[in-house]
């Protein structure tokens, strides 16, 4: 059916106000309100029109805030509104065969309240809804896979050997830090700048964190130690990256430093599934999550990770079910 | 049979008369003259007596010049000569079952021209005479298994692949550049301080360099490039080695990086062997060599590397053959 205008709904949508150097501001974002059909325009094909039920707020998004040649490797953000990212949403009406009205999904929205998307392909049918829905922003989403993939796929752990993750509080961390409990690994975690010891040294390296963090654990990497090279958020917003002394710790030590990204694993998403839903249902994995209210609280949000004002998956929840 | 004094001759030696910080200068050894007899000593069981022929220049034994706490893989010299390092030699008396005189072997013996081995079990018996004795210094040596584990081991090269080496002309880098184009790669090379440029971005780098260099390297790396790490000859005369600062590039190019010691491969020596004694018989592959004359020319050729003076793999000829 065509969308007539006594269908149009107030849609408030997060802006970038302009492209950001140093730290981001809550006040580089502003809130516009605008408005929307609950109904996709007539002629449309293959479209869906989402209800976003929670927004993710994730570092990587950071990149996206500089104009251009930055080192990141996302497209920056339009200038229009709104920005986007990964959430969870429920489709309200549909012209794709895939999907019909009521289906949750997850993957990329935009942030506001409502969403056309006219490339459904790139979302995921939620199909496991007894377990918190706001989770596929986190353990069972793009953090979820991210974890996954970075430590079991590049890392190959094995029982009894050290792990240390950096971040270890964040949406990606703290999956990683109990997959090597898992795994039965000894575990070494940090979060934010508290001092940190190695006394055995280290097999596997999480990194999340990058600079001066990565001078100290090479000088503590054990033989044949591996890095996945997951992200380094307490670079995204300095003018030059922190230069890295110790690198020649990788000739004598072997070691193998790998960076990655989740989106190169999604086949392994269904086999990731299976391993995690019933380890959450049994209670073997927690999944700490900071949840912010509103798409208002969503700049603040976003800001907050870098400061790390958030413990745990970071998230803003838009509408109720 | 024991030894005698009247078999006692002269015997030069290598010393290093302090440790070194910054760049090592060739009043940092000397060449003192003690002499040994040409019987192995009596009751010195399996032991060999080497005469040698030709020593081997390589970048790793400026590390072994620092004191300690340094970021190589080797533990210091001693302070009573001689020095040590890879070299060729020829068996002037043995007591071990292995090893008889007159018999040609490669591997590690003293800076001097005849030195007692207690420990022959880390030499290689030279089986193939009918190509240049020097070789195995360079291509049939060390160098050798190092450029071969670095390339085919560690970065599994692909027809159609741009491969990039620094240190192009040295004893590894040379290497490299021709196994890059028996394979079918496009080579870019580049020695000392020329400058570079990488048009079509780089799928392979040998890094010799450190440093800047793979600051400009990892901007032009490709989607799932690899990077053999073999040494970072830039970085061995720095009191604190230079800051990388492009190491985020590793995430969204998904990078692999990943240090080696060609010591990890000699169960690959006899196929590499199979691999290259043709191509040098049949002259597909080259090897340069910049050869010094004369044990009192070892401190001078050794400096050279940092220097960039030698032009090849930098060696020293103590006695014929």
């Amino acid at each position: 059916m065509a969308g007539t205008d006594q269908e149009a709904v107030r849609n408030k949508q997060v802006a970038l106000k302009h492209y950001v150097s140093g730290f981001p501001k809550e006040s580089d974002m502003s809130v516009v309100t605008s408005s929307i059909s609950l109904k996709i325009p007539q002629g449309s094909k293959d479209t869906v029109l989402l209800k976003n039920i929670f927004l993710s707020c994730d570092p990587y998004m950071r990149g996206r805030m500089n104009k251009s040649d930055s080192p990141f490797f996302v497209a920056p953000f339009q200038p229009d509104p709104p920005l986007n990212g990964y959430g969870v949403a429920k489709v309200v009406d549909s012209t794709h065969p895939n999907y019909e009205k009521g289906d949750l999904v997850w993957g990329f929205t935009g942030w506001e309240e409502y969403s056309l998307v006219t490339c459904p392909e790139l979302l995921i049918k939620i199909q496991h809804t007894d377990v918190p829905l706001s989770y596929y922003t986190g353990i069972l989403g793009m953090p979820g896979m991210t974890a996954y993939a970075g430590f079991y796929e590049v890392c190959s752990p094995k029982k009894g050997e050290y792990v240390y993750v950096s971040a270890a509080s964040g949406a990606v961390g703290q999956l990683v830090g109990q997959f090597a409990k898992l795994v039965g690994c000894y575990l070494v975690g940090s979060a934010g700048r508290k001092k940190r010891y190695f006394l055995e040294g280290i097999d596997i390296y999480f990194e999340n964190v990058g600079g001066k963090m990565v001078d100290a654990v090479l000088l503590n990497m054990r033989l044949r130690g591996r890095i996945a090279v997951c992200g380094m958020i307490s670079q995204y917003n300095l003018e030059k990256p922190e230069g890295v002394h110790n690198l020649m710790q990788v000739v004598g030590k072997r070691i193998r430093m790998e960076g990655f990204l989740a989106g190169d694993y999604y086949h392994l998403y269904s086999k990731y599934l299976d391993m995690i839903l019933p380890f959450i249902k049994e209670g073997k994995m927690k999944y700490v999550e900071d949840v912010a209210e509103g798409i208002e609280s969503a700049p603040a949000a976003l800001v907050g990770l870098f400061s790390g004002k958030n413990v745990g998956k970071q998230l803003v929840v838009v509408h109720g079910k």
